[in-house]
């Protein structure tokens, strides 16, 4: 698979993995590995940021590289103020920016998102917005300065797919950083999905850590990403409303 | 990948591939390679398997085993001689029965179907029938003894995908030998929709041979395959109306 | 509206309605006033029928055509006595032909349904089958003598509305018999959309007599019937990808 | 049908006009009739609107309310003023707010429409601004003051339906002021739909106006936005994975 590049970095992996909801330590080791993810979330929680903890020693023996979210934010303010807690806990500039605009859909808020990126940009901060499927504010983001745009299938967690796959390819149109498939996948049809649709890479926690078996289900992951990255290179056969014979007439017995 | 089993045959790929459409028998050679499949289909045209021939010197090199179709015959009396034609040139009792009711849509006709499937079955044919996806007539080709049901997604080299998913899953529901899908495939995403749904597996031509690059995309369909079977056993989540937040709240740092 | 025709019989309304479910018969009389329906089904049930009934009084008051069905039947043989029965018991030739394949999904038998269909056709009646969505079946049953076709959306009761508009579509183009959309309709946009891909009329039953306001819906039944009718012939709006403004930009005022 | 109430205005209807693309006036006057709309929007045109001229003439006969919209801004700024110059020349202080982000999609920019909004609002308008189908947006602007929200189906003029009526559900939730949908709408069942997830009126121009019979798809929107509506009011049956028999089986006859 040819390789993906975010702010300057090569990723052999198209599929990045959250960690939340994962049942323990161990299956989450095992899933990194299944999923061959290379970039992976973290939520800033003081304590183990501090002091290392158990889930960082996963994740530094399965080398990943960390990106830590803003999970949980509500405005600009303590998206910010997270982003610069994680940036020193964390060691990178590196951030998933989150900024929830409501507590039911956990959907970004676009004013208080766009504002945040713009004052992360501006302080250095390498910028993966989690953003609605609206191909405007993705374009805003882009044009902000952010390392790429990470629209929604559909709410976190929900499982839902992607309820419009229009906009996610009005998106890929008209930006040219990569775009990054984040929250509503929920197996992997829907990976191989965002993926033929012209997303560069696909983000997901639940779908895997709440699968009955979670490794199993990063390796279906990983392989429904390579999968639907293959498809959209190797040019897909047209729609068409009759049949065509793939056997042609000619030739065939005369009974 | 757990081993399909057809009629007490074991295979290891999910992917069965259709000859139909192939730009050369290089690419044909390349893209059986590439997808891993290990039963193929093949239009009995008389001279070829007579003479062995071109393309069946390139199917005997890949070692597959070779599924001969109907393909073509529009009654059962036609398609019962060419079973018989096809079980002496290739020296298998294994047939793909196909009886195309209409020129246009190259849908199966359920009666001349059913009427082929009940004497070659008796004629001692290993008979798997490409059908509509009507749960009843899938049931009836099943309680007839044919070795699996083989339903259509959408019509033939359509590309239009799995148009009714609810009726895959409900034939699923009703029978117990193998259920293939097949025709309609047009991407990655939908053969892996169709392991989802509790395929056993995929039969699929014009989405790789006609493709822009073919070899490319039977990689695709075989990591997708693979991906949809995966994610089949792994149990996905639910779907929810409203999110769920993967990084629970406890432990955010207060700001 | 332009008016349906069956056999020669002209109909105003092009809502057919069932009268299973129906929780009283106060209401089932305000919801055929409130459809608009001439035609309506009704399930033989011995008694009733010898003896007329408090059914047959409210169907004779609202001045509708009786349309007995063979409901419960899964074999030629029961449709066939059923339909006979009913032709008696009821004065009308006219049946919609039901023959049951399996009890979860009450989905029609396709072989069992030609049996009847052409044994009633050879017997004078006029027979309104209840099909599959597979047009090489509905086809058959035209070609049988058959006065319409009445393929599903989705099983009976189920509220799925239309699984296959893609099938309803290819039904409409192949044969010239009217084509009515019966069973799976849950709402009004699900009449609408049955109109707007060809069929000459809806049949429901549950979607009315089940929902909390069965007259209500009735009326939302009729509305969206007749609104669908109208927008197919209207000639719709083809569907772009990107936008086209309604409001051009000359004219606009400089700012 | 229940009145539409926005602003404290009573409206029998719930189907909006818009007029751009009409073939002619003659077309314009007969459509309005046959949609019963009693809210048309204009865009301003500056001669017209200071001379009245022959739209205007027609819109004054017809006794509808004048909804001017800022067709063509694409900033806050713009459309701010032009939302002053027509509530001089039509003497309204209603205006649909239209801040367009993009040329192809003509969709809305969420920040410069926010901002437009709330000085609108401020200065006393009526704003009913045209919107994404994301839901923080929308209850932004009720929060704002909006006297209604009006999200996209789909892009303007496209014909695509309601791509995300998951959305649309969500924004019927999380705002107390009237919903109307707003764009892309294409043909009946799509008015239909949009009222049956909650929305309180439809506001359409080119599904319309572009129709190959402008009047008589006229009729139809205003049938289906009824009969959407009184389904919605109605209660609609539950979507079953089974089938649910509408007759039950007790007291069919014996054969």
């Amino acid at each position: 698979m040819d390789p993906l590049i975010i702010a300057g970095v090569e990723f052999r992996s198209r599929l990045l993995l959250g960690t939340g909801g994962v049942p323990s330590l161990e299956v989450l080791d095992r899933s990194i590995a299944a999923a061959g993810a290379e970039l992976v979330t973290v939520a800033l929680r003081r304590v183990e940021a501090a002091a290392g903890g158990p889930l960082l020693d996963v994740l530094d023996r399965a080398k990943v590289r960390l990106l830590p979210n803003t999970a949980g934010c509500a405005t600009a303010r303590e998206a910010v103020l997270t982003a610069r807690l994680a940036r020193e806990a964390f060691d990178t500039s590196w951030v998933k920016l989150e900024v929830i605009g409501d507590e039911h859909t956990l959907l970004p808020d676009p004013v208080e998102l766009l504002d945040a990126a713009e004052q992360l940009v501006a302080d250095g901060f390498t910028v993966l917005p989690y953003t609605s499927d609206d191909p405007i504010t993705a374009r805003r983001l882009a044009d902000l300065g952010c390392a790429a745009v990470m629209p929604l299938g559909s709410p976190i967690g929900s499982g839902l797919g992607i309820r419009n796959p229009h906009n996610i390819a009005l998106i890929r149109e008209s930006v040219t950083v990569p775009v990054v498939l984040d929250a509503g996948i929920g197996t992997a049809s829907d990976a191989a999905l965002a993926m033929e649709l012209g997303c560069d890479a696909v983000l997901l926690a639940s779908a895997v850590t709440r699968a009955r078996d979670p490794e199993l289900m990063a390796t279906a992951m990983r392989d429904a990403v390579r999968a639907g990255r293959l498809a959209y290179r190797a040019g897909r056969i047209p729609r068409r409303w009759h049949a065509r014979a793939s056997t042609q007439p000619d030739g065939l017995p005369e009974l």
